[in-house]
């Protein structure tokens, strides 16, 4: 049954226009692309697909479903048929056969996004990157390497294992690379190493018309031109579709330590998070898990820490420099009533004290059964971060809904896990509501309605809010790269 | 006397086809802009200024012949008036009254750029920004702060004095900011923060119709749709005004240490660097100057250091960090034939041991008095820096040239300081064609023909070579958001 919810006044309070929000589920955001695909076109399409990569496009209904869903709340909805190429030639002849018939195309990594950036609410072609997953090159020397787009994290990591080298970004899913550069991904390391938007160096992308280019090249910077690559790290497929990687690569610290420590409440937590960024520490992760997050693990993790506001730290550097950077935290978590300061640096019990922060999501899922997360992801300046958390939690005090609070809080990034039965509007829509207003909160702020998940169908309604005519230069851009609308069509912005 | 070099072999060499290059000066890249503005049109604007900002708009030549130059060898060309704006609104009226004349508009900061940013090859309207120097806002808690694009850097952090933070990009010159944005500049200390690219969160920009854009928000990163903040870092005044920088700011060093040391031969050095960039150490500058730039500042700065390739170096950070970092990098120095590594952690003795660095153009110019400076400006994977420094010097060995060498070489970035007459056509020639060489060699090795300085129009014929297809998007979106080429024009693109 498909879940109809956010009416128009949701547009309305986010400042849009009323006829930007009709009637109907707001992940359809059809209204740019009028037609889907007329059946006979699609056959057509199929046949020119099949005699160029034979049985690797597939419309079995089970490969659609798994492909028309990703790991959000919104409800599925699938292509025409899925693809998988095993070269970036390969998909530009794919695009050129979907340009020729004016066909959406959807790039598609691990379909763990969270936004439902890979929905199909056009039908169309997806084309799934998980067979061109090589790793092409590493440049220990420079510190860099290139990947094919469907290397996964965790794959990548595994394959630099004896070079001494690592990549740090870690949005907690083992996604794609090529997703986590469409989706400007970050994560847990991004306080110490930044995001996609740093840790991209080039990539190769086949655009709407099927022609390849590469947009920047090894060198570590370069004032060469328009920074095409940042241009497509967070485009979500709707500018063209990403074949080859290129990233930087660090040295594996010489030593790493973490700690975990909790506190009376969320403001000791945010300020000694203010006081360490401030100082320049170079700490690695800082994460904040709220009381309600914390009753949660302890009861799925079998763990048994205080059920209050909690920090999880971790320092990356040298034995003596781990040191020093654990010992300044501390001393600053003191100040602000933070409990005793545990930390490790063996590597069992680090694993073991990250499992609990990694297994946040899970353990939300397993407060009610059969229930399913919707993540909420603002990012405000840090200094507005205690009272974003504060008047949030107010919010949730009146609702009945459960929401524990995870964030990197570092970057003043924070999610909201709302617990919820999508077989109830009614919850549904209180869950809408308490976003927008959260967002709202946060953009009054400073801030943004999406720290690092992207905007895909579910924070289109917020970009007008947040971004004013910068839009309409979006659009602009848009529509002059991809003049068809087939990239991804119905992500980002309407045109 | 204008001088007219580079013929159309270079375009050739470059992999230009030639029509991209008619005889003529380079600098005139005026292939794509066929009329310049006829004088009755020209008198319009002027009237139209005037009645806008009253004397702050100037025709007089002196004022003219000052925006119509940068630091470079290029020849002027000048604009028909310079504007003196006060405010974001006044300077989308000045844009729209262009817009409405189909003017050129140039936008000016401190004039220190290194590849004709400012000249006007088709005249039009200078926009002198010097008058919107103000600090706008300082947030210390969120290590940030918003400036208007006249604020120079040295202004910056005199007023950031007593907030504890400091903003650490030093391109050398005291540029503005927002022209410091509009290049990407960077510097000596991009090795350890970064560049333009990574340190500008968000930025005001007049459009080339006059409306008015915020390009992202404070908060530390976004997700959220189009990275319009990064297409307009570095795009040289093509696609807009920019009127507000939004700056990280970072915690001044607890402690700050410098050194010098000497060696053998240029492998050793870069080695040196290598190494100390794969061991992750957080070196803050590492600065290459080769004997014979060490002989110039000797002889200009009276000082002895051994006539041989060295480095400088700074370190960052706690006290027993800063003393760490500095005793692994001794280690390394003395593996690669370094010599004695002198530091210093006083104030003094390290402004002593910059300024001979900060000094180098200055020296360079003292070696033939009269002459003026074409810096070149490639940037390599740092794996190929050794072999890309030691067949340029083969070059150099067989020209009649005098060229010391400065390198930001944590990056892979260096520059040859050709030291000519600038009135000796022959002298211009073969600096030409040793920068032509320089830089096909470089491209060759994965880098890019300029690190730090930009396009302009000096890099222009490079910019196919370097970028392929990739400089028809570049294209498209020059003519997507500045559909009548007023912006600008002749600069990174062709249209």
């Amino acid at each position: 049954m498909p879940l109809w919810l956010s009416p128009c006044e949701v547009g309305l309070l986010a400042g849009l226009p009323a006829e930007d929000y009709p009637d109907g589920h707001p992940t359809n955001g059809s209204e740019d692309w009028a037609m889907s695909v007329a059946a006979a076109e699609i056959d057509t399409v199929l046949a020119e697909l099949s005699a160029l990569i034979g049985d690797r496009v597939s419309t079995a209904a089970a490969v659609r479903e798994h492909h028309g869903k990703d790991e959000s709340w919104h409800h599925p909805e699938l292509p025409d048929a899925v693809c998988f190429p095993q070269s970036t030639e390969e998909v530009a002849e794919i695009v050129k056969i979907c340009a020729r018939h004016r066909t959406p195309i959807i790039p598609y990594g691990t379909g763990t996004s969270l936004e439902a950036h890979v929905m199909a609410p056009h039908g169309g072609i997806c084309i799934d990157m998980s067979q061109m997953n090589a790793v092409l090159e590493v440049n220990v020397e420079d510190l860099d390497c290139t990947v094919q787009p469907g290397v996964t994290r965790k794959q990548l990591n595994e394959y630099l294992r004896d070079t001494g080298l690592f990549f740090p970004i870690d949005p907690g899913a083992d996604a794609s690379l090529g997703g986590m550069t469409a989706t400007r991904a970050s994560g847990t390391n991004a306080v110490r190493y930044g995001t996609m938007r740093e840790n991209v160096l080039a990539l190769t992308v086949v655009l709407p018309d099927g022609r390849i280019i590469k947009t920047s090249r090894r060198a570590r910077k370069s004032a060469a031109g328009y920074d095409l690559t940042r241009l497509y790290v967070g485009s979500e497929g709707t500018l063209g579709v990403i074949t080859e990687v290129t990233l930087r690569l660090y040295g594996i610290p010489e030593a790493i330590s973490s700690a975990v420590v909790s506190f009376p409440d969320i403001e000791g937590a945010v300020n000694t998070v203010i006081m360490t960024i401030q100082s320049g520490i170079p700490i690695a992760r800082i994460e904040l898990l709220d009381e309600v997050q914390m009753d949660a693990v302890n009861k799925y993790s079998g763990l048994d820490y205080p059920v209050q506001p909690t920090l999880f730290l971790e320092f990356h550097g040298t034995e003596a420099g781990v040191r020093e950077q654990a010992e300044m935290v501390s001393a600053l978590c003191g100040e602000f009533g933070g409990g005793d300061f545990q930390w490790t640096t063996k590597t069992e019990e680090r694993n073991k004290l990250w499992q609990a922060r990694h297994d946040a999501a899970y353990a939300c899922k397993a407060l009610r059964s059969g229930c399913e997360i919707w993540a909420t992801d603002v990012c405000v300046p840090i200094s507005r971060l205690t009272e974003c958390i504060l008047e949030t939690k107010k919010d949730l005090e009146r609702s009945s809904l459960i929401a524990p609070i995870v964030g990197h809080v570092g970057d003043g990034n924070f999610h909201l896990a709302f617990v919820l039965d999508l077989d109830n509007p009614a919850e549904l829509k209180e869950a809408d509501e308490l976003n927008d207003r959260l967002v709202m909160r946060a953009l009054a702020m400073g801030g943004t309605c999406t720290g690092e998940h992207g905007v895909g169908i579910g924070k289109k309604k917020f970009l007008q809010a947040e971004h004013g005519e910068a839009v309409s230069v979006m659009r602009t851009l848009k529509m002059a790269l991809d003049p068809q609308n087939i990239m991804n069509p119905g992500k980002i912005v309407t045109v």
